[in-house]
């Protein structure tokens, strides 16, 4: 149409999606390495239905306030008060998952051929939010530490002009598993501090270290600097359907995040937000991250060692302390091509160009290991090799 | 900040919502006169308790197709089959509330500068979601058959340019609770064509008629023309705390929307699909609606036969067919003056001025009659008269 000229560009699709959607018109059985989701055995349904009567009342289904639910508030501030992302209630805004929280960004921050940085590879939903608000994406390389700092300097010295926001997901990184070490995260706030820019510090996974010494958060390290733009969610902790989550920001933002909100969706859906509060009060979180840090961990190292069988020094891939991916380097395999074939062979990932803006990472690909058991695990990676092997 | 420089003017806090949160501070016994939410008692959390088991299941935590749910899709399609608002899957995107409709047409089509038609008074909320992509609104009069065509025609010569888009609310309006005559639905269609400007046809409260002949929706007027983008919700009709709505669109719009919806908030959460296609196919919208027609009804008349009884002929006031909202004015009073003291007699309203974005119908206000019983009404009105005879 042409009322859409110009607009259509920003639009971007997912290619994350493109590939899981053509795994959902799979009948057969599929190992499915591709979506990032908690396993379905790490949802808690039974608490949520002992918990449902009591809180699914009738004002559960009313209009929410915009900045959240005081209930759900005063239980992520009681949740929080004992880590180093403590914080206060005019600090907090409930959000409609992660995402949300970057569409806030995005809406308070992000003007036509502004300049965002992000990680390379980057989660590409994250950076179609910045698409969609008109950003120009600079790709900065990474490495087993996450974004190599040296190169961020030197590609925003190419670019000649300071970015307006710096995107990372420091913990656990989607799609690379790796994380951010401390040295970097430092020198990353003093940057972006010279450069008066914005750090998107987007950390959903960090609860989900089953591994190594916890790292403080981008967030905690700047010590409540207005430039850092916290953005977290319950979707890999406790189920990404309930889309709810949370921005953690100056203050002095907070009421701009409630009008942008409310230009968005009014509120963030209410009985959903009282099932997080009641289980949050009701103290089941704490030993369900144990079990789900327990299970991740033991199918990470499945998935590690079926790899270790099957591909040997053919291939190279991450080791994680925690969250839900692995990246899996195919040197001379084109990983989009392969993806037909392995659908074929019965099992499901995300190529590596789909976590480019740019489409790099032919020869890559996210495999998620947090919703597979162990056996299905090895089956997945024996299916994968064949694919290798045939495509 | 530095950084909000020039995108702060485009957040505009809900006026409503600054009135009502002044209002959530008063712990005595207020008439609530001034949220537009369904009647607590028409909550059917009972109908939700019994599918819950059923619906909530592990899968219903997960992500979401962006575009709905199959099943909620289903269900929703079947709703509309018997009504003039048939439509077809590739037409229907499910959002999160119209609230997130209205976003999504901003996102696809409203440009910085460009000029966006609102009815006066209109729903500034939704207006709010138009200006914050940058819009330049242009209010135009209404009485009682809804946006003045004539006008319409005159405000935009006067511009010496076409809008973008006409934003109404056509039926049971949002403040006024009028209804725009099939006449004027024709003519804005004929216009919007000559001008090839978009109407967002914002209805939410058609399905809540309880007096008075059905008039077809402009979507079904308009015959699928593309220039149509018709918000849809269940937040009047079933709960708003669900935030489960839908677009009907031009099909070559549904690919962008889920693009766009994928940056936004990756999918509406999922459970509340469950319940809410639940509760479709498990037939129970048809009594439950006939039972709020009703009960509205019942509302409307208590409501409208206190003012008589109060104001006589001091004030004038709407005679809605449906919907939650009667609309009075009272000539020579100051409603946003008068809203402290009207608190302090113990009832809520919302002032007119909220309801324009250039700040008129300083005169009036809005009374939802929907969420108080009829005794209740009555108290509240002459809680209102107390309040202007004292202010």
């Amino acid at each position: 149409m042409s009322l859409l000229a110009g607009r259509t560009n920003r639009l971007v699709g997912s290619v994350i999606d493109s590939s899981t959607s053509l795994l959902q018109k799979q009948s057969h059985d599929i190992v499915r390495f591709a979506i990032g989701s908690p396993a379905e055995e790490a949802i808690p349904t039974a608490v949520f239905d002992d918990l449902a009567p009591a809180v699914l009342t009738a004002d559960a289904f009313d209009y929410a306030a915009t900045e959240g639910d005081p209930w759900l508030r005063g239980a992520l501030l009681d949740l929080l008060s004992d880590t180093p992302d403590a914080t206060t209630g005019e600090r907090l805004t409930v959000t409609a998952g992660g995402m949300q929280g970057l569409d806030l960004f995005g809406k308070l921050f992000i003007d036509p051929g502004d300049l965002v940085v992000v990680e390379s590879p980057t989660y590409t939903n994250g950076s179609a939010t910045a698409l969609s608000y008109g950003a120009e994406l600079l790709e900065v390389p990474t490495d087993g530490d996450g974004m190599i700092i040296d190169e961020l300097k030197a590609a925003v010295g190419r670019a000649s002009r300071s970015p307006k926001a710096i995107y990372v997901i420091p913990t656990f990184q989607n799609p690379s598993g790796t994380t951010m070490s401390l040295d970097r995260r430092l020198r990353l706030i003093e940057l972006a501090r010279s450069w008066n820019c914005m750090i998107i510090d987007d950390d959903p996974y960090a609860m989900l270290r089953f591994d190594g010494e916890e790292i403080p958060s981008i967030r905690s390290l700047a010590d409540g600097d207005p430039l850092v733009f916290a953005v977290r969610t319950f979707s890999k902790i406790i189920a990404p359907g309930l889309r709810v989550g949370w921005v953690d920001t100056d203050p002095g933002l907070q009421q701009l995040l409630i009008n942008a909100k409310q230009a968005m969706d009014t509120c963030t859906n209410l009985p959903n937000q009282r099932l997080v509060a009641g289980y949050l009060t009701g103290g089941f979180l704490s030993d369900h991250l144990q079990i789900q840090r327990d299970r991740y961990r033991e199918r990470k190292i499945a998935m590690q060692q079926a790899l270790a069988d099957h591909f040997g020094d053919t291939a190279s891939w991450t080791d994680p302390d925690g969250g839900f991916f692995i990246w899996v380097t195919l040197p001379g395999v084109d990983t989009q091509g392969l993806f037909a074939t392995a659908l074929a062979e019965g099992v499901a990932y995300i190529p590596g160009q789909a976590f480019s803006p740019g489409h790099r990472f032919t020869d890559a690909l996210r495999l998620c290991f947090a919703s597979t058991a162990p056996e299905r695990i090895r089956e997945g990676v024996a299916r994968l090799s064949r694919a290798v092997d045939h495509g």
